[in-house]
């Protein structure tokens, strides 16, 4: 299944995309995409009504984030060797954890706003993990029992926030609109293996991120294990599993966005993402 | 006014505790102590209330975190001089901004759990900043505008976690029970200078910390003003300001806690919390 939430910020419906790309109205079946709802019993409800049967949305709605209330908006850093080698970071021993303001988080096609002032925001396709069931101290055999599915991520980042200001990195991940998440959350029956996915990001139609999610350090059940350990997750919970090389920081010499660009990233399976940047 | 929420965990109650100490039950009034609630306006509102018209509320009922619903649990680290030199760092040129997981929020005196396998689990009281009005890149001069109050806060770490497993100290500050908060919100019209407030720590009685919030680095106005430049701040978020000296990696040699100890810690005009550690 493709679950998402569509219309204005914060007034989000739960929907899903059906087999012909028709997004279904799931508001009258449950109230939200979140807590239970994400739950393996929750998500077998979903998969066995017939989508022919509920409301067909009409136009192109505004997505939001495909899940909502999460308590935790986990980030995994450097977690692509050649993406550690190009920020000149050595390879982690053990995963990076980091957290991302959860009013960060934005839908996939909203605006990103470069923060007044900034000149070195900077973009991250990553493969996100959408957490299903709680997860305290799991084992990596018992991860995909907490894992409701996946969803494309763009972490983006302002560089010198996140490495020139002193302290840890989540002064530079956190600003408004540095979470866009979705178009949807892709259930992992339909991702028998997430670790052989194409991911790119583009930025005005010029390709600077070409991976594979093949080329990770720590895999999703290693990641889910491991932060499990130190942090319990919830449902609708996010772990975004780290970015391939092509960062703006990465290039020669760097680049970073600016006001006015096109950002468009995506991952095999699991849909794309558009942003506009704009003056935040 | 002193502001709290009482009742099981995951369904308090808001309340206030009125002059002869009695909790008084706020529920008739509003749904919870969170967003608008906490305004300047909803505040006003609580004030001009006549609490010995609402039910009083007998016994002595758990508390939960004093506000609900927030969106960041931002902490300071290293914002106490004598506190970085007992811990070997040099004193931040800007503050040192990191996130607690939102699950970590527990009860002033609730258990704190020492994670399984744990051995260097260490105390730090600190004053908690309460956010009242959204604050986004907010000057030093606004910063007041935005603050509904204080309340004590353990700021309870993992220091192996912290410090020796590579990444951002997140990861030790996030695991369940990490953040007692309250017992209350003190209302900053109660708190006429929060520069100069005695705080303390016990473990088992013995006194480790024994501080004042005037040997803060960074005060509270600078700090609300800096965190919004990064992460824009939401009614019920948190500001723990960082932690006086004597906690438990700074004594000679080394003291942590272990399960069946008992945890007081207070600061002047904002309650105490006392917490028992348990095996997690």
């Amino acid at each position: 299944m493709k679950l998402l939430r569509f219309g204005a910020p914060g007034q989000e419906k739960p929907g899903l995309l059906d087999a012909d790309g028709t997004i279904r109205d799931l508001s009258g079946v449950l109230p939200d995409l979140a807590g239970e709802a994400l739950s393996p019993e929750g998500l077998a409800k979903l998969a066995a009504l017939d989508t022919s049967k509920l409301p067909a949305v009409s136009g192109s709605p505004r997505l939001g984030s495909p899940v909502a209330r999460m308590t935790n908006f986990v980030c995994i850093g450097l977690n692509y060797a050649d993406h550690a080698a190009e920020t000149g970071a050595a390879i982690p021993k053990e995963p990076i954890i980091f957290l991302k303001s959860l009013g960060a988080l934005s839908g996939p096609n909203d605006d990103v706003e470069i923060p007044a002032g900034s000149t070195k925001t900077d973009w991250e396709v990553e493969l996100a993990i959408i957490i299903g069931r709680r997860a305290k101290r799991v084992s990596e055999a018992e991860a995909m029992d907490h894992v409701a599915g996946y969803a494309v991520c763009n972490d983006v980042s302002e560089r010198e926030y996140q490495i020139e200001r002193g302290g840890t990195w989540d002064k530079g991940k956190g600003c408004d609109t540095f979470g866009p998440l979705g178009p949807w959350l892709v259930t992992k029956d339909e991702v028998p293996d997430p670790q052989n996915l194409a991911m790119f990001c583009e930025v005005d139609g010029e390709r600077y991120q070409d991976g594979s999610t093949r080329t990770m350090i720590f895999g999703v059940t290693k990641l889910v294990s491991y932060v499990s350990q130190f942090i319990t997750l919830h449902p609708g919970d996010v772990i975004s599993t780290g970015t391939p090389p092509g960062v703006g920081m990465g290039q020669k010499p760097p680049k970073f966005l600016k006001a006015g660009q096109t950002i468009r990233l995506g991952i095999e399976g699991l849909g794309e993402q558009t942003q506009r940047t704009v003056e935040g």
